[in-house]
């Protein structure tokens, strides 16, 4: 990635800042301290439908013994394969990274963690679960936000990160095929050598893997330029449940000879294969990037700022983020302790919004860029902005919208929505969810100075109508949680929205799943489910139940 | 779509011609004239694999009587939605442009024409059908090259040209919801009046409607810049085998709520059930349009030029097509036939290729363009260029292209293939099938004046690795097709290609599945078709077999 060049005309204007590099952002992926334990009593709503407060382990599936232990480990070409507290191998603790969530509100209780180091042992291991009815959780990076990645009870753990090869890339049609268990970052960082890049960016990029990225049909930040993995992805090898290896790794961009069925196990959550490899179009990186951050003072302004940045910039425009002053709050908190220089806006606002760039003609694209910037700051569209001026601004401004998540779980215990609705309806969301939180007394403020929730932070990839909703409490609690949910639900229901628009169903949204599917489509999803596992072994509890 | 701006430093170069506009196309869509019928013999590559001809009637499917011609008649609001050779309101030759293909290939024998009004109708008439054991072929413009749009012997034509009407149009979202009856081109030009355009473009778009687009998963010759209709297609309404209304009408961009179902009917070429509605994700249009079309002497110059527009353009590279000079032959015939004017290029070469930019500022546009004219002639990598200066000029240019289908159909009997391989090899394909014609002794030439092979052209989407092969006879014939098929499969799958990149399988190419996908992937579609048509009543003797 080159570095963003200077809009040297717009340097002295005050009003777009130019400031000293922030503090370079630490890795993404942080531990987050675990501030609570899941009390059983969180699922109450969960247990409306299911009568129980988690799902209850079902009785059909096989326990896992000691004599499935050596079995499987006869199945491994090495013993650092296997991971298990059932012959001593391993400790409950060192388990814990399998079988709890990444936000840690979710908690398995597997004893046994299998890391095959190649499709066919994927393929061996599945096979041997399905002939002896053990249920098994596919697991990739482990950084998904609903719980579908890491166990429920005691299903085996499938860890595919020994499957991180990349194994070809073309750079005539910019196709890369490559083991699912490759880290979206280094897939990425190996494409930029070639001059591509990844159709995909996300927070998680330095610990998710590109087959879980698949799993859950990620969005992130770039959808907007780059479309969805429906669109991009061009063939998948999948093992699916009784073993079967699919080989549907397809490098063509066209292909009309029957269903695409690659497309069923795109956002399936690991309910119906295994996604071992991709095959994946990438486009060329751009030779230009540029990225702004402004800061205006109401949410009508920042719809007004993307539809001007669309008609400017056209083609060019490869993310529009939006996030609000409770979200930047938490970033700067975050920073503060930290040690990272914060100021970054000499007025700050009530929203703030993140445009990049990515063209093929640095000159072309900066004017473009600064004809968008001389209309905003003329009609008086934001109260401020900063322009990066090298490849370090580039990131610590990424960093204020990306840190979001982070600062948030580094302030407490936190309630993740990911909700998709019509733009002009997307905040409106988070003004209901503040004053619902604040009707049941458990919002932080001058009457309830102790109030369990500490901020709701709302901020979101504008050009896909997906919006984040962060509600940080001092910790996970069944009073709080009944507030929320399903009322959060009943809100995007109502406006014809997603309840999930690209984390997925996993453990946590299954039971809503009505909220934006209507009968015939989970009547299909069942039957399509069974039809593929219909001894409903591969991460059950989850998605369709 | 604004007229092509002239790049004026050009002007003078006597390589880059501009000359008076080409005569306007007429309509896309002509009648070509029967040649020929169909000999039964015709299919004997198939009879190998279903040791008959056509696949025989399957005595499982109930036959049409006029007892349900009355019953259909009930279920339909208009009488004029219904046409039936059993009743004697319609002829056989009423009938004949439902029951026979586009390319008068492919003859039906189906008695009864429903055409509903409504999906209501639409389910209603799948219901009786389905509690009956009647078979139904779903029919939207006819367009088809596989046939997979009219009956193979006497299924109920479905025909949806009755439901036509644009649903909603967002300006915000850019999201288009429409009946599946709606014709391309209509729906393309309801979203120019608002600045928009439909992500697909193809020849036939003045009759295919935009539900059998979808069916057939079209290409087209825009795919390069806006991707396939998996990743811009929304949401469906389907109404299933069984009559059941399947409202999966989203208009989310992002929606992680379970499988995303649509995309087996994106495809499915109405095998699993009828595409009644259809919501997509429309860009906006390109404020600036510039197409170029240039004569080359090699198809490694063809390749060359393909590397040096993806660099100089980018994101701007709409379109890239290239076409042999067997095919600018049968274009300049055909124009010369209709009184047109034929003299575009002073130097002809055996290759050609047509670029088409789309972006949202035209000064740009024209400077990225000039560089990457500047470079070609200073390279001397093509022979002559003309680059189009009004909207005229751009369509006359485009024409060059478009026209070659309509003109191997004006020029003889036209065996069309579809495939898709690897860029660098696809030329090599054309020549092979010269080659073997050629061997088999049924190419017109000096040896062999008479032979029925009056030429056989290539052309196609270079970005997408699509070649179209033509090999226009002076009738359709056994002892042709025999030399044609299955080779010109076999060499495609040498190539690791697809025999169908984007007209599909229909009844054509449905015997040669397997040399396209592996036995795992045919019998996973074995399997979803009979999950959702259990009695196989859709589309039967087609697709999967």
């Amino acid at each position: 990635m080159s570095a963003p060049r200077v809009i040297s005309r717009l340097a002295s204007r005050a009003a777009l800042a130019r400031r000293s590099p922030l503090a370079a952002t630490a890795s993404r992926r942080v531990a987050i301290a675990s501030t609570s334990t899941l009390p059983a009593t969180a699922f109450t709503s969960m247990s409306v439908r299911n009568g129980s407060t988690l799902p209850p382990r079902s009785t059909s599936f096989t326990k896992p013994t000691e004599e499935h232990l050596k079995d499987l480990k006869a199945i491994l070409s090495t013993p650092t394969s296997l991971l298990s507290t059932l012959d001593g191998s391993a400790t409950p603790d060192d388990l814990a990274s399998y079988n709890d969530d990444w936000m840690n509100k979710y908690h398995g209780k597997s004893p046994i963690v299998v890391k095959p180091r190649t499709t066919e042992e994927v393929s061996k291991v599945m096979k041997y679960c399905y002939e002896k009815g053990l249920a098994v959780v596919p697991q990739g990076g482990n950084t998904g936000l609903v719980g579908g990645s890491n166990p429920v009870h005691d299903e085996i753990i499938l860890n595919i990160s020994n499957l991180n090869k990349i194994r070809s890339f073309d750079e005539v049609s910019g196709v890369l095929v490559a083991d699912g268990g490759v880290i979206l970052e280094a897939a990425d960082h190996a494409l930029a050598e070639k001059g591509f890049i990844f159709p995909l960016d996300l927070g998680a990029k330095g610990s998710c893997h590109i087959g879980g990225n698949v799993a859950t049909n990620a969005g992130g930040l770039r959808l907007l330029r780059y479309g969805s993995l429906h669109g991009s992805v061009l063939g998948l090898e999948v093992v699916l449940p009784d073993g079967t290896i699919w080989d549907g790794l397809s490098k063509l961009r066209k292909d009309n000879t029957g269903f695409d069925l690659k497309q069923l196990f795109i956002g399936s959550e690991g309910t119906i294969g295994i996604i071992t490899g991709i095959s994946i179009h990438c486009p060329r990186r751009p030779a230009a990037m540029n990225v702004a951050v402004f800061s205006l003072d109401s949410y009508e302004a920042v719809q007004k700022v993307f539809a001007e940045a669309k008609g400017h910039l056209g083609e060019i425009l490869s993310a529009f983020e939006f996030f609000d002053k409770q979200s930047y709050a938490l970033v700067k908190k975050h920073q503060e302790e930290n040690g990272g220089e914060r100021k970054v806006f000499d007025q700050e606002g009530d929203f703030y919004c993140l445009i990049e760039t990515g063209g093929s003609n640095a000159e072309h694209d900066e004017a473009k860029l600064t004809g968008l910037l001389e209309h905003l700051l003329g009609t008086e569209m934001v109260l401020d902005g900063v322009l990066a001026q090298d490849s370090t601004q580039f990131q610590s401004l990424w960093s204020l919208r990306e840190l979001v998540p982070e600062s948030a779980g580094k302030a407490g215990s936190v309630y993740k929505y990911d909700v998709s609705v019509p733009v002009g309806k997307m905040y409106g969301l988070v003004e209901k969810m503040r004053a619902k939180l604040r009707e049941g007394g458990v919002l932080e403020g001058d009457g309830n100075p102790e109030g369990p929730i500490r901020a709701v932070a709302g901020y979101g990839h504008m050009g896909d109508g997906n919006l984040h909703i962060n509600i940080v409490a001092n910790k996970y609690s069944d009073e709080v949680e009944k507030i929320i949910e399903p009322y959060v639900y009943e809100i995007v229901a109502e406006n014809d929205g997603s309840i999930s628009a690209e984390h997925g169903l996993g453990v946590m949204k299954a039971p809503y799943i009505g909220y934006s599917k209507n009968d015939v489509s989970i009547e299909m999803m069942r039957k399509i489910k069974t039809l593929f596992d219909p001894k409903g072994l591969l991460n059950p509890y989850k998605y369709i139940i």
